[in-house]
């Protein structure tokens, strides 16, 4: 017998991966959670029913998150990550020296449990001890900060279920809020084959709060379409006008100084996203 | 009863994909031939199984391959595709005004009457007083030209099936003896995430021959991860030192100026594949 996992990406298309085994399967308080082994992608973590991460291709995410805003601020020394429960993008912020303090906010505790027991090449940082771990609500936090935090990644869920309100004008003020004088965000806005209207919309919203607004894009090869957007707000530092590391002193194996720089360039159908 | 295609982009992972209806289906001399009509991609042209084009992302990949080569040529007259027969990429290369002739060498003329059929706007362009249509093996017809044309494109299907021969190190001596003195080709080579070993070996080859080699990438939802490469071997004119216009002469939907040289920065894990 041969088990394959289908994620539809649309009610029209998506992918069909073959597995191994399934290795933890439940109903957390917020979402179905399932972690499977696959024979393509390794493990693979999935929240009802959508490809969060897997083994194979999670660097791309991971890094494009962390390093193209951590590059940005000239010396972002506190950093927050809401979302992010499996702990590949406090790995990579862990990767910049400046950073201090990095504070993760999970509202599922189940994820970062079961991230940290089969996905502990993501996880595996959780740990460390520039970490701060809180099992809470995001969007709370960030409303009960005020001029905390330099750099504030929103590594969430598509907007249904627990992230919904994640994708709301309201989040963005709180996070214009919650950042110092030179902080900026980014945050994962979905892809611009199946979300076009999505990422107009948030793009549209924060372009209303931050003083420079860019969108950016990388390739997952399991999340739908294979181009995935994020979305960064900025107080002062331009993306494209960072000064970057002609070498980087961490390994990386999807960013570089060059990536960075041309992941801004646009299609011509998803830049007319933010026109 | 509800029908959906999968193409099993490797043993183990594939896109699975709704389908409205067959529109054609046949055993041509070559290759397995369907058109099916899908409800996210529109109309869809399949060979021996796997995606080769569709309505609704067609664009991407037939602008990367036609633009970027046609641009870096200063002033390209006489084009030649190899396979492309379903027009897509003539469509693109006949938006240069300098193209006095482009030759389509499609070894299956199956795949341009059925494309002319039910892909017109793809295909629209193949009755264009510029074009030649030859339904010939494109591998003789390469090592039977000296000196003859200033681009060549290599459209082909994947390297199983009829196309196999194209992805020889003979073959892109014969493509480097049609072209002229100025010219240059660029050839559709896979993707990394599951033929890396493939990019690596085509791009040694090509190196061997031509003086400047370069790859870049692109985004087509349907074709196996997301992120397509594309090979380019140029006799004296470098892709990344064109001089590109700052505004178009003529419509694009994923093309422009930015993106071209955008495209050949290469993520880390595939840069290392040229090296």
């Amino acid at each position: 017998m041969e088990l394959w996992f289908t994620e539809l990406q649309t009610k029209a298309h998506g992918i069909t991966t073959k597995v191994k085994q399934t290795l933890h399967s439940e109903q957390t308080k917020y979402q179905k959670l399932d972690v499977i082994e696959t024979e393509e992608f390794g493990t693979m973590l999935v929240l009802d029913g959508m490809v969060m991460t897997t083994d194979k291709d999670e660097f791309v995410y991971h890094e494009m998150m962390s390093h193209v805003p951590l590059f940005t601020h000239p010396r972002p020394k506190k950093v927050l990550v809401v979302g992010g429960g499996d702990g590949g993008t406090i790995r990579e912020v862990l990767k910049h020296p400046s950073v201090e303090k990095a504070v993760l906010v999970e509202i599922d505790g189940q994820v970062i449990e079961y991230s940290k027991k089969f996905l502990p090449n993501i996880a595996g940082e959780l740990d460390n001890p520039r970490v701060e771990v809180l099992v809470d609500d995001g969007f709370m936090h960030i409303h009960q900060h005020r001029n905390e935090y330099d750099v504030i990644l929103i590594d969430s869920t598509e907007p249904v279920g627990p992230a919904t309100k994640l994708f709301e004008r309201g989040f963005y003020q709180g996070i214009f809020e919650a950042l110092k004088d030179e902080g900026l965000f980014v945050a994962q806005t979905d892809n611009p084959w199946f979300h076009g209207d999505l990422i107009r919309k948030v793009f549209a919203d924060v372009k209303e709060i931050f003083p420079i607004t860019r969108l950016y894009t990388c390739n997952v090869p399991t999340y739908p379409s294979g181009l995935w957007t994020f979305t960064i707000g900025s107080k002062q530092h331009d993306p494209l006008k960072a000064s970057l590391p002609e070498q980087l002193a961490f390994e990386t194996r999807y960013y570089t100084p060059e990536v960075h720089k041309a992941a801004f360039a646009l299609p011509k159908f998803v830049k007319d996203l933010t026109e």
